[in-house]
């Protein structure tokens, strides 16, 4: 099989260059089924690429897109996409648009991430909307998928239908899970409890092949883990995303600051380090890599602005087995399903 | 001044009738300006009233009423608003709807109450929509007002902007908040950032009398206490509200259990127990009471399902000072100012 041709935004994040570098280079120890283009400034590229000793025994599994200019993360997102032809960013969607590779990776903006995605890369024949779709973590200990979480709002039932099966195909065959569970977002779980998008989309739900619809859900059936795929439009999914991120910090911080208070709790906090540790690490989805934005040419995965090289590994790995397990086909195919 | 009359709903809630009662006894304690009607059922509320050794010096300060019919949790709300004419929560709701009370307290089921609320009391004159209005904890350890949270969905621009004018004349004369800051949510803080829904209300918020307007914010900014009051829809709020919820409990579960998990996790957990305590108490917004929906003819004061006395008792309190301080022309002459 071919190799599996990876553009990688060096120059996105906070950890930039240096954590996208690690990340690849982490990617080319462990997969020899990849070819890595790392795209941002040449000379620091160069620079971190020193740091590994192990480098040039991989130097037919990579090459380095120069790409000088930066996008400013205050920049808007169109103009910064449309006027910075020479950004890593950029260069890495139109690496995508014109096939020169599989999939993407980029810790850039969300915002330009984002549009980018919608603007460059385009649409796959036969999907309407591409929804972005994090993975949040759940009290049972594994993720749920919400989609959409990016930035088009305002959609049409039959969209919404799209997700779940797009969502469905992305859970079966990147995540592995069986018959994965599609919830409705809703403000109650009857039949008849919604909006009128929702109250549209339901029996179009019932009604489709290719998920398992389990009926409308609660926002709060999210983190209890009750499906696997929770389905929005990306106006609900931003404030549940959002809503998500914000009150974990909220409560960590606390916590944390908590067990700083006096002698007696940094005692305290010493005797439970390790399995608060543990059991913390269960809510960290790093190890899935980033999130995608799903239903366009090829796999654009965007990971957090704070990614450590682990998190941009895992989208790389993300990367190959989309395009390896030829998931752009099996999206058509589930689009199809219901025509 | 006359006192405020407060129908309390006794049957309602897990801890009925023990609770509710126990909640109008301390109130009767503190407060003399109240004059309270348990509704529910006499013999069980006269036996909850026995326990109580001083109650015969509030005698003139309350009154039971009758109301022998009981509401399934199951039963859907309109059904059981309309024939359970003889159970606690209609009695309470057309007490107040007759001007019997001013205001109402009940841990009964969302639906119902809130459902009752639109259907029996009636909306002040005016208002377009009532607004169910939790408040949540923040970071800053201030509460936030979310408006709204119901189950209302479908909205226009013009009710949203009702919801920050009612919001705000909440917030500034129950919680003392000076000059409130209300946010719009959105998906991005930029002013063409949004759905149709808040694009056409953003311009309306800008130019409105009466609120003070920050702009829009995104979900996260709600846990990190950038505003006083956030304005949306019913469906967003919803989504809001049942992520707080659920993921606040989701972390907090984690944490809990992973004091338990060993000798050692144990040990640490009781050094630390008491300033986890104190630390876990700023996330606690009972002292507040119940959530209002607002906008109605009295205030009508939703509880948590498993509420205690305390939070009955302030409920109770939000009620006298929303009548003593004429709170319906209040909210009625902010509404005018765009006239």
């Amino acid at each position: 099989m071919a190799k599996t041709v990876v553009a990688l935004d060096c120059m996105g994040g906070d950890y930039a260059p240096e954590e996208p570098v690690k990340g690849a280079v982490e990617a080319l120890r462990e997969k020899d089924n990849v070819f890595i283009k790392l795209v941002g400034q040449t000379k620091l590229i160069e620079d971190e690429l020193k740091k590994y000793g192990d480098i040039e025994k991989y130097s037919d599994l990579y090459e380095i897109i120069d790409a000088p200019d930066v996008i400013d993360m205050a920049e808007p997102p169109v103009t910064a996409i449309r006027e910075k032809t020479e950004s890593s960013l950029v260069k890495c969607l139109y690496a995508v648009r014109h096939g020169e590779a599989d999939g993407m990776v980029s810790a850039g903006s969300s915002g330009a991430v984002l549009v980018g995605g919608h603007l460059v890369i385009g649409r796959l024949k036969g999907v309407q909307r591409p929804p972005f779709a994090p993975l949040l973590p759940t009290a049972k200990k594994k993720p749920v998928l919400l989609l959409d979480a990016g930035a088009n709002v305002d959609v049409r039932a039959s969209m919404l239908l799209q997700f779940a099966q797009i969502g469905t195909v992305y859970m079966e065959n990147i995540l592995g899970f069986e018959n994965p569970k599609v919830g409705l977002v809703s403000v109650g779980t009857e039949e008849e409890k919604g909006n009128a998008l929702t109250k549209e989309a339901f029996p179009m739900f019932k009604e489709a092949k290719g998920i398992n619809f389990v009926g409308n859900i609660e926002a709060r059936d999210i983190p209890e883990g009750k499906v696997d795929i929770a389905v929005c439009d990306a106006f609900v999914g931003n404030a549940i995303l959002k809503t998500y991120e914000g009150v974990g910090a909220m409560i960590l911080n606390t916590v944390i600051d908590t067990l700083k208070t006096n002698l007696k709790t940094k005692i305290g906090a010493l005797l439970i380090k390790k399995q608060f540790k543990k059991s913390m690490k269960a809510f960290d989805i790093k190890e899935y890599g980033g999130a995608p934005l799903l239903g366009l040419k090829g796999l654009l995965m965007k990971t957090h602005g704070n990614s450590k090289a682990v998190e941009i590994k895992n989208s790389i790995f993300q990367c190959i087995d989309y395009n390896e397990l030829d998931l752009n086909n099996k999206i058509k195919e589930r689009l199809n399903l219901n025509d």
